[in-house]
C-alpha cells in the first residue's frame, strides 16, 4: 500500500517516559517479514486509563481491558496486529485469558494487571500458541523505539504514527509520549483504531480517567472516516508515576491540555491515513445550541458522502453542507445559518450571499487541507471534527477485491 | 447517464383513476429538449396526504405543501424539475407564493389547495416567470401518460418510475397509481426523492394522512442510497372520492395493504436507480427489542459504507455486519446473534458457525439481488429496508467533476 499522500514527512522524535519499555516480536501469524507484537511493560504502581468502543458486539480485548482499566493500574500491555479476536464467541474470551495467565505467569506480575489488545481480521479463532512463542524474545529484547513499536500495530495503516509533547508542572517537565494505528483495513475486517499513551507524570486512576475521557472527546472522538465504528477501538492511557505528581485542578488542567495535544495529533494522523484520503477536512461547528448538538452537526456534515465526494471533486458544493446541517436532526435555523469554506462567508439570511464569488472558495478547494466553518446562530456550542474525502481509493480498498 | 442495470426492462402498464389530469410542458429552464413541468389537476373535494423531509433547512415548496396537507384537500400540483427553489430565503417562499396565485386565477381554484414540488440545484433562485410562461400550455394541453409524467420529474435518473396496483372494497375496484423519481444528482445539488400517487377511492384526509404515514414507513422510510437526506424529499397521496368511499377500519386495511404495495414497488425502484448501484439489497431484521430498534439497526447496516463496498466486491464479508450491528446503539448480544446472507446461517453464539460453508454465501453474492437477515435474538421487532451496494459508480458521479 502507498504512502498516504497526507502523511507527514518523517516519524517525529519522541521521548521515551520513564518507567515504560517497549519491545516488539513477529508471530509468523499472519504478516511475513515484519514485527505484529508490542509489549508494553510498567513499572509498579502505573495508573491506567482507557476509552473504548461503544460497539454492542466489542471484541473480547476491549471487554476484558474495560476490567483492567476499571481496577486502575498495569504491568503490562500485550498489542497484536492480524487478528482482533472479535466476534470469536467464548473462544475468543478464554484466549485472552489463556494468554494473560501466560504472561502473568512470565513476567512475575498480577493478571488482573495485564490488559491485552487485538487488531485485524474479525471472526477468526485466534491463535494464542503462536503468540506465547514469542513471549520469550518479548521479555528478553532490548527496548525497542517508539518508531518499531508503532510499526508493529499496524495493520495496512500506510505510516506508522506517533505524537510526543511536554508540559511543565511544579518546575518538572512532564512527558506525554503515544502511537496510534488506523484506519487502515485487512480483508475480510473492518478499520479499527487503537493509541497507546504513556506519561511519566504520576497520577490517580480516576483523575487519569477523567483526564483521558475529556482530551477524548475533542480528538479520538472528533474524527471519522466512513461513520462505521470497530468492535476494537480503544485509547489506553498510562501514568507510571516516575515524575512529578499531578494533584491540583491547576496542574491537571496544564496535563489536560498537553494530553489534548497529544491525541489530537494522534487522531489527525489517523485521518490522514484513511482509506483513500487525499484531503484532510476540519470541520468547526460554532453557534450550535450546545456542544453536545454542535459535536453532532460537525459529524452530519463529516459523515455525509456527498460532502466527502464534493470535496474530492474539488467542487464548491456548499449546497451539501446545508443539507448536512439540516440532516443532523439538530436545532439549525435555515436564515441564521453562516457557512464559510477556507475562510470565504457563503450563506447569509437563507440564501447565498448577494456578492458571493466562487473563485476563492473554488481555489481552496484545490488545497489538500480543507477548512468549513458553519455557524448555527442559535447558541454558544462548539465543536471541531476532522474527517477526509471519500474518493475512488476507499472504494478501490474496500471493494475491488473478491475474498 | 446510462440506464441502471437494476431498471425494470419497461415502464408498467397504469391506469389513470377517476378524477385527476395530467400535464407536461418544457419550460426550458435547465434541461433542453424535455419536458420538466408537470401539473396534476384534481375534481373538486380530492382529499390530501404527504410525508415530508425532517430536515431543519427544508425547501419552501415543502415548506408550503405541509400547509396544504394540513388543510386536507387539493386541486392542483405544480411540479418542476431543474431548480429545487431550496435555500432560497425569503425570495424562494415568494416563488412559491407568486405560482401558487397565477395558478389560482388561471383555473378558478382557491390558492389554498395548490401545491408546488421542486426538485434539482439548490441555493439558485427559482425563475417563475420561465414556469408560468407555460401555464397557457399546462391547462389546454391533451392529458398526458404516466410515463411522460414519470419522464417530466426527472433529474438525473437513469429511468421513469411508476407503479400501479388495484384492490377490491365493498365490490368496487379501487385504483392507486403513482410515480417517483430519485436518487439521481445533478450538480451542484443533492438527491431528492419524490413521489405522488393518487386513488380514486374517497377518504376524509385525516384517514387518507395515516394510511400515508403508515405505508411511508415500511416503503419510502425504509430505503437508503447513501444515508443523505434531501431538503426536498416529498411523497404526496390524494384521493379524488370518484369512486367507493373507504370507512370502515376493515376496507382501510386493505386500502392501506395495496397503498403499502405501491409505495414499495415505487420506493424500490428509487433504490435500483440508486447512484452507481450494482445491487439490490433486501436486509431484513428481526429478534429486536421494538420495530422502531429493529428499523435503526437496518439502517445502520444499509447505510454502512463497508458492508456497502462488501457487496460491490461480491465480498462474503458477514464481519462488517457484525460491526454494523454492534454500531446501531441499540440492544444486541453478541451471544444471540443470527446472520444468514442469500438464506444461508453464518453465525451462532458470537462466532462463525463449526459448519459454516462459505461457497454457496459467495456464490449469492454474485447475483445483483442480495438478502441479508439478521436475528438479534431479544424480541419480536422487526424491519424490512432496502439499499444498494457503494461502487465506484458513485463517486464518478459525485465527485468526478469540477463545478
Amino acid at each position: 500500500m502507498e504512502r498516504s499522500p497526507l502523511a507527514p514527512p518523517t516519524f517525529p522524535a519522541m521521548t521515551l517516559p520513564a518507567g515504560v519499555t517497549l519491545a516488539t516480536a513477529a508471530s509468523g501469524m499472519k504478516y511475513q517479514g515484519r514485527d505484529d507484537m508490542l509489549l508494553m511493560q510498567f513499572c509498579e504502581g502505573t495508573t491506567l486509563a482507557g476509552i473504548f468502543t461503544k460497539s454492542a458486539t466489542a471484541s473480547a480485548a476491549v471487554l476484558s481491558s474495560r476490567e483492567i482499566v476499571a481496577g486502575g493500574y498495569i504491568r503490562a500491555l500485550l498489542v497484536n496486529a492480524g487478528n482482533a479476536n472479535a466476534f470469536t464467541g467464548q473462544v475468543g474470551d478464554e484466549a485472552v485469558s489463556t494468554l494473560t495467565s501466560a504472561l502473568a505467569a512470565k513476567l512475575h506480575v498480577p493478571e488482573t494487571q495485564i490488559a491485552t489488545s487485538s487488531t485485524g481480521v474479525i471472526g477468526e479463532p485466534l491463535d494464542t500458541s503462536c503468540l506465547i512463542s514469542q513471549f520469550e524474545a518479548l521479555t528478553t529484547a532490548s527496548t525497542a523505539s517508539w518508531e518499531e513499536a508503532a510499526n508493529a500495530i499496524r495493520t495496512t495503516d500506510t505510516f506508522a504514527k506517533g505524537a510526543s509533547a511536554t508540559c511543565e508542572i511544579a518546575g518538572k517537565t512532564v512527558t506525554i509520549s503515544g502511537i496510534a494505528k488506523g484506519s487502515g483495513m485487512i480483508a475480510p475486517d473492518m478499520a479499527t483504531m487503537l493509541a497507546f499513551i504513556v506519561t511519566d507524570a504520576a497520577i490517580t486512576p480516576a483523575a487519569l480517567q477523567k483526564a483521558c475521557a475529556s482530551a477524548g472527546d475533542r480528538s479520538f472522538n472528533a474524527i471519522t472516516v466512513d461513520s462505521d465504528t470497530s468492535t476494537s477501538d480503544s485509547v489506553y492511557l498510562a501514568a507510571t508515576g516516575q515524575n512529578v505528581a499531578v494533584t491540583s485542578d491547576a496542574d491537571l488542567a496544564i496535563f489536560c491540555q498537553t494530553l489534548q495535544s497529544v491525541m489530537q495529533d494522534l487522531a489527525i494522523q489517523i485521518v490522514r491515513d484513511g482509506e483513500g484520503a487525499s484531503k484532510l477536512i476540519t470541520i468547526d461547528v460554532t453557534g450550535a445550541v450546545s456542544d453536545a448538538s454542535a459535536h453532532r452537526i460537525g459529524l452530519a456534515i463529516g459523515n455525509s458522502p456527498l460532502v466527502k465526494t464534493a470535496i474530492a471533486g474539488e467542487d464548491a458544493n456548499w449546497g451539501r453542507i446545508v443539507m448536512a446541517v439540516g440532516k443532523a436532526g439538530e436545532p439549525a435555523d435555515r436564515d441564521k445559518l453562516d457557512i464559510a469554506i477556507g475562510g470565504h462567508h457563503i450563506t447569509e439570511r437563507g440564501q447565498r450571499r448577494p456578492d458571493y464569488d466562487e473563485a476563492p472558495v473554488a481555489a481552496h478547494m484545490t488545497s489538500d487541507e480543507i477548512h468549513i466553518a458553519v455557524d448555527i446562530g442559535l447558541g454558544t456550542g462548539t465543536a471541531r471534527i476532522w474527517t477526509c474525502d471519500l474518493t475512488h481509493g476507499y472504494i478501490t480498498i474496500n471493494a475491488d477485491y473478491r475474498s
